[in-house]
């Protein structure tokens, strides 16, 4: 991965803030930049309004919010939203919305009559609050892209994982994707780690049940060790039915890897109640709260990717390496 | 009141639908219509996004979405956007939000640095969304009207309390208004009733908490009955304030009307403890859960106002009788 | 399918033109309608500008105006656009562009540093030109509809295919997608036929060039005959590749289906050679001018579909049953 | 009241224009800012339309514009929109509309049917011309504030008028605002002259028509002394009802301060005749031609708070304590 | 000429108003099309803004606003914008502005540095105070439609001109354009008449000074009778000298035409004093006050020409016929 | 005409593209500005379709993308459309589209019904896909200026044919004009020049069919030699036409002089075909392939112009001088 530590931003051009979502990944940033985390104060009205004022002049200034779209999600995207406005009508002269995780990007299509492409429609609601740029990282799908109309950029997650899985030992291990909506992005992954790929055969059942009737790609055949590689995992489901699936086949040890490590209800106790799974690495563009830590789960910070791309874009220089092609 | 009971409108041509906040009184205003409620079915991601199907086909139709922007104001505000959103995408020929409670008037301008003018803001969400034309009623000033850019009718309540006290015994009472920001209002109203006003001299400290220092205009000489009428009540603090004065002055029974009732934590439980209250009167703009009902609590519909004026609207009648004209 | 030849709509109220790209399919679309296809004149001037008159008052008017986007697809692109600024110039009411093959649907993403979101672009021209509402067929992928940003109805050709081929023989078929991109909508079309469905494992080398290797879902053990089915052929190399595949594994019969037959190079004639390839059958969203007709390749016509749609949307009708879900 | 002498805007990024309502006030504020004032040519075509050459090249430049909406408003307003729009398609790189009076932002509400609200409109006219910044000062109420989509900054006079009453004999002086509406905006005036308050109470008659019955707040006993705090004085009549009602309550020597000094029919000579007011104290953001000079009238200039407010754009710093919190 | 007096428009579907220039050109017009005129109330605040408020209610219905650029120009404009915006906010269904003199169009190029389109500036004013369909007639160039956004018709007067001077006697008589800009309308009319045609060879020195050295076309040699044509007349200084040109070259009697008859300063008076010149025709796109009138003025209606385009566009027929090709 | 090879433009700030159209006056404008020009990869997808990847990195730079609306004109369109849609979507400062030859500039009105404004059409499909600044070359009619909404710099090329015909020998030549639309512009050359002036009286048939009866202006009389000055020369007829007229009057020796080369069929030829023409005199606004090249052709580089105009507009100077003003 790259880093540059030399380069800073000119604090007197830049102000960085951060929504209720995620203060840590804010400050984690913001320190890469070599700037400081502006102060933003939250509270509420007794009608349950938010009432939000940003802590320091903005004006003609190149600001930064960072605001994860996670749980309470509604919450989360209005608070981002007033918070853009601000920053608009207060005079900035760039508003750049940081946005680690884009949950919205999973309402991409109309599968079902009358409903709503909502990640289409968030993104017309950003730029209409003034947002003049947006960042994001690992979309659903690459076409969600296309659905902003201010210039946009996703970031890619697999320098992260590539970084900290090198240094372990890959003997007989290959990467399996969940499902074939995932098999593009885990076979560039298993290019650059020089390892096999494979695929689980995925049917949805619904938003939290799936099945998955075997592997496709690379055999597993004498293999012991599986990287299962995701982008996000909510309650587990695929990865369960996966790991089944692959002890089935011979597998004696497995990883999971995912960005978005969103962990509801009780789908992180499941993954690590399976002895075979080793090791759950995810990365913080979504806050994991103490209660959630776990000996077998590592976190990696997405910091510096968001910090050099901020960096480069701020210094005029291409993002293409740290840019989202589909993975 | 003007009730119109011969016409209906086409069903064929109609659509109504419900956001979370009030099934009840979007019930009742479609039966008023004499149409029915279609069915809108909301759940969520296991991520925490809203999933919305609407229940029935809006193709080139003229599409009424009714959500009051209550607690939880977020979750309420987003459903809303993603309705109309759907609605238009699918081709509806009008789409009219219908929003008896605007909440976010309150955040209209700007008496701090770098906060929001949130009811812009909302207003211009809507308008992206794809909302045709917006009905609200009595919004907190009148100014809130020009921020939108759509057409928007803010509706009067007025009739509603008008008609429901003309029934009671009126003799030695006073209309008196928490303030002078109400006092417009309260004017108005008593003019109508034909009986003096008068108006609290308050000054507010924070959100919470506020102080009235004495009671302007008509005196309260002799009187023995005051009509305390403001446009929303949350903690309640304003109302308790004035009817410790008013007591002292003299006055021996309380009657307090409101159009909001937002009765948050236990505003509506000091007001009924006061013993000289003897009824608070508020509409139904606001829903109120059956553990917030009371004896001394009374529950006027604005149904009827909010139908006639839809009507008038779908018949190409004038609905000035109806117009919030700052009162 | 559904077939309403009742009702026609009001020649008084609704135009009907056609572009340069397919006057048959606009000639046989009006014919389901009940109306008549109203002149365009298309000339050049010396410059090599074009010059077009739409022959007949628009004012006031529906207009619809067919243009399939197909090669020579930047005049076709820029004639439509001329049409629709025409027709919105002129008075029209509603200007409804009928695209049957949206061929800019495959530039959805960035997969690749500094290209353009084409689709997207071309979504956001067709709305500055004036265009009210579009309708289209199977775009390449769901996602696509997301950047219209007025209201847009995608069709599936699926009743065309499924009403052909249940006249068929199909014992011992299975329905095979050429790639996973495609197993879902083979997997709805298979569903509805009561056949197994499986997919080629499609990699993509370039543009024109494809490898498949192995074929994964049912197995094709004890199977005779096979139906291939695509959204698009070009060159035809994937369904030449995966026939390789299909008869290595014993398939002895092999039918061909896609919706936009686009066959350029000698595409057509690769296929035809095949001796197992028995017959191929498209669409007429994308015009195929005699000298492509040949004895194995039969012509299915989209005119119902797009007219029962036209004929729903002008009735304010539900077109769910004609949409496109994702296949 | 902050000076900044030492810093100047440099001339070669800026151009300062000013429009026929106030070449005064421009001129001022350009020697505040170190910069010259730009030419401008207006005439007029045979048939009335005017025409307008700007002076000097404007090309990427930062362009102010200062035009106060005053008498004959409605010729203001379009050489405004005529002079933005030369700056903005001659490519200028910001144009900054400085509208010290906006007249307008009395039409703020609909409190009749059928009328405008002209505030909201000219703010999206200056829009649309290509104004990127608004600057103005003392709206008549701050909702108006929110009418704006670009960003605009409403200014205070009141740094104007503390600097100047400080260096008086302030014993036994209190400050009056003629209605309710201004009671806020004079509190904190009294506040910052540790001066105690009260305010008229006022009910409008028509637009020239006012009756005051009475004062409300501190009380006026054993004062001799009181200071009229209004934002804009046109014919007079408030502050004359006012003026008599502080007389009869035993007031001797009444000065009378407001920001907008519009002065028609012969509004000025009525006050001054009056023998108790002994100095009205009036800003220049109204230009107030020579015939309209009167010994007891003091013009205080605004131009070193525009000047300071648009260094301070210019430099990147917070204009907080030159800004119109609804005072 | 067309005449359709058979046909009215629906009165409860449509609103008519006037703006304050030319009110009797809007009754006439009203009158053609079978509606009342509804009234319009403006008076000014004294602070010079204008107040208005419509007369008549316009909820959902099709507004018709009549109003000439005429002078004073500033006024009608802002006048008739606001007209607009009261319309569309009022939830008007349709907002066309009716503009029988549209004298911003002389201003349709750069030909100066620094100076305004303004006649594209005032066409996309219209557009954002809400007017949905524009009509004017004889634009001074025909390019000026492409400025609008909106559908815009400018309409011919020549139909006028051809019904009242076919019942003269025209033995002998050439049509003559003031100057090559008009050739080409000239000469559709002379066609239309059956007549020789000629133009002036102009050269404007100034905005009210100009240079005729002889006239091209067609010869004058033993013609005694001239037509000057011409669109627009304010001082007359063009075709003062085009008579002095004419009657050198042997021509004894002329009748001049012209659409707009601005007639500004003693232009009206010096024409007339040319004893040659028998009978001045024009329109009454511009109000001709009493005092203008003159015995040699002869004032020919276009209320028929409106009042028809009206009609056809209501009953959604072409205007091609009526309709302004840059002639 | 003002050379400035002193100052280049800083080559990290600012990309230089080239469309397929004219990369050699792409690389002699690059060349002037002292910058290179950067990759543009073009190719076909099997569908027609184009796809385009920009070779550097355009991140917070300022863009240029050249190209000429020439033949294949909707081909260079869409290419156009799409290069600035990337450069925009990638994070560009500013996109300036640089076009030398903006045909659609002739489709400038509405002279028949039911056409397009093309010109109008264009203007807006360049802003929709992120276009912030347009510089072209001699616009048909100065009107075409006021169809952009963004800011927009018509470039003159009568310096570079004064700065080549001013050494030529001049005695005894009169500049002339093909038709009364050219003539404004070839006065003002003439006055640059210090030679008499005329014009054709032109009358046109069709889009390939002229006819001129006779010249006026300047008497030819004792003149040998004629310069034809005109903007663009297709099929060349007017200019064949206008050379006969002017032999017959005793010309013997004539140049031509045009600023857009379009020379189709076989026009060139029929113009060298004439003995009396002894030179053509064009720009290189359109490309001219090797084979269209005869010695009796001259090519002057507009290069010069639009490298200036362009570092002019960098380093924020006007750029008057070569402005169009309607020549």
């Amino acid at each position: 991965m790259i880093k540059d530590t030399d380069r800073t931003l000119d604090p007197n051009e830049v102000r960085f803030f951060s929504g209720s979502s995620h203060p840590q990944l804010a400050s984690d940033i913001a320190r890469y930049l070599g700037v400081e985390l502006a102060e933003t104060k939250t509270s509420r009205f007794s009608n349950d309004n938010l009432y939000i004022q940003l802590g320091a002049s903005v004006r003609s200034r190149i600001v930064y919010i960072l605001q994860s779209l996670t749980q309470p999600v509604n919450d989360n995207l209005v608070e981002l939203l007033m918070m853009i406005d601000i920053a608009r009508s207060a005079s900035a002269k760039e508003v750049h919305a940081i946005i680690p995780y884009f949950s919205f990007a999973r309402s991409d299509k109309k599968d079902a009559p009358r409903i709503s492409i909502t990640a289409r429609l968030i993104a017309d609601l950003l730029k209409t609050a003034g947002a003049t740029h947006v960042m994001s990282m690992v979309l659903h799908s690459p076409q969600v892209h296309g659905f902003f109309s201010i210039p946009a950029d996703p970031l890619s997650s697999r320098p992260v994982f590539s970084s900290y899985f090198s240094q372990k030992d890959l003997a007989n291990a290959i990467i399996v994707a969940p499902d074939m909506g995932q098999a593009k992005s885990a076979a560039k992954f298993a290019k650059e780690m020089n390892l096999p790929v494979a695929a689980g055969n995925k049917e949805r059942v619904s938003d939290t049940k799936v099945i998955i009737n075997g592997v496709i790609g690379n055999s597993l055949k004498g293999l012991k060790r599986a990287l299962i590689y995701d982008d996000e995992i909510a309650t587990g489901g695929s990865v369960i039915e996966l790991s089944r699936i692959l002890i089935e086949e011979g597998i004696q040890d497995i990883w999971v890897a995912c960005t978005h490590g969103v962990f509801v209800h009780d789908g992180l106790q499941k993954l690590v109640d399976i002895p075979q799974i080793s090791e759950i690495v995810t990365t913080d563009t979504v806050y994991l709260p103490p209660e959630k830590q776990h000996p077998k789960l590592t976190t990696l910070s997405v910091a510096p990717v968001f910090g050099e791309a901020i960096k480069k874009n701020y210094f005029h220089e291409s993002i293409g390496e740290l840019f989202f092609y589909g993975s």
